[in-house]
């Protein structure tokens, strides 16, 4: 099966509109994805940057509460302009790390952003989260208590040292097999690109049609 | 007829897909274009940017390469990373100026954009432009001379000035009405916005589709 890499963020905008769709995209694709949580903070500071670029550039930052309405409004999603931004999502993170190959990671980071996106609430809260989990059929508590574990929290570090050796400088970003493809925007082509390569796999040929 | 402000630079890598395909699209959408050259690098420049955030961004910079590779493979358009970049572009902008209410603007434009980014030609030079203008059956040293009046310098710098004005950050850039899009991925989600406002203005409702 085809796999698309899926570098996100909680505290993201743009990875808000690729968190509510990507399943059903990569499905209708026949494309398996490999979540992948990161911290973006952190990306952002080894480029220089001591918060989002958002609120560094403010020409750009106001035509992202723009953008976004009318983004939300196509692909038939909710919008609240959250009154924290970036917000704190290192606990959501961290639970995304320890579920990222379990079959609720979806239903749980769809969750998580609609509380952050479209109900505007604190996502970095344990009292927050814990509902959202319970509502999976999952052991919260346990899952809360394993999420604050060193390994977890020492993975997550691991994972966003990886984002930053590959190249990746903001999210979400996508990854087929070597090819990166940046923002939200990139998700249909990059899923594309990975059911081509597939095909392209199954003729014979040696190199994706997007790659020659 | 429903209007489209596009906003574009001739050393503008993402101007390049936008100039290629935005009659044939606007046409498709019977929406018209107004042509609105200015320079992005004194944008940038207000903005706090010596040069091309693609060259300060080594990061954001080995993805654009690729990520240009790609689209212009998915649009069907010749594409040679240029030698020299961001090209200065201010002769051709001068010359877009003065026709950008003339009907060569998208043909001239498309040819200087060619010779930039599939032919990497040094479009600031009079010696290239020349033969672009005679194609098109244009007195080339007329034009060439009149683009270097005062007037037009004066002309080209209001406009670049207009452009900070009203919030431009990057190119290309969309405006119909108030509302701003930014990049070439939003030039069809703006065409759309623009004949729906149109529509919606038909039906006598008071306020467009993607607006409420």
């Amino acid at each position: 099966v085809p796999q698309i890499e899926f570098w996100f963020e909680f505290g993201s905008n743009y990875s808000y509109l690729s968190v509510m769709r990507i399943e059903d995209a990569a499905r209708a694709r026949g494309v398996a994805i490999a979540w992948k949580p990161f911290l973006l903070g952190p990306i952002l500071r080894a480029l220089g940057m001591e918060t989002s670029p958002f609120l560094l550039q403010k020409e750009k930052g106001a035509y992202v509460w723009q953008d976004m309405e009318r983004q939300c409004r196509k692909y038939g999603l909710q919008w609240t302009r959250p009154s924290a931004f970036p917000r704190l999502a290192v606990l959501p993170m961290r639970v995304a790390l320890l579920g990222a190959e379990r079959p609720w990671i979806g239903a749980f980071s769809r969750k998580v952003m609609e509380l952050n996106f479209a109900l505007d609430r604190d996502i970095n809260e344990p009292d927050i989260i814990a509902p959202v989990l319970t509502a999976l059929g999952l052991a919260a508590a346990e899952i809360l208590r394993e999420s604050q574990t060193d390994a977890i929290k020492a993975r997550l570090r691991a994972q966003t040292e990886q984002a930053r050796t590959k190249g990746i400088f903001g999210a979400p970003t996508f990854f087929v097999g070597d090819a990166m493809f940046w923002g939200n925007d990139r998700l249909d082509d990059a899923l594309l690109f990975a059911a081509e390569q597939k095909a392209a796999g199954a003729n014979g040929e040696a190199s994706p049609p997007l790659s020659r």
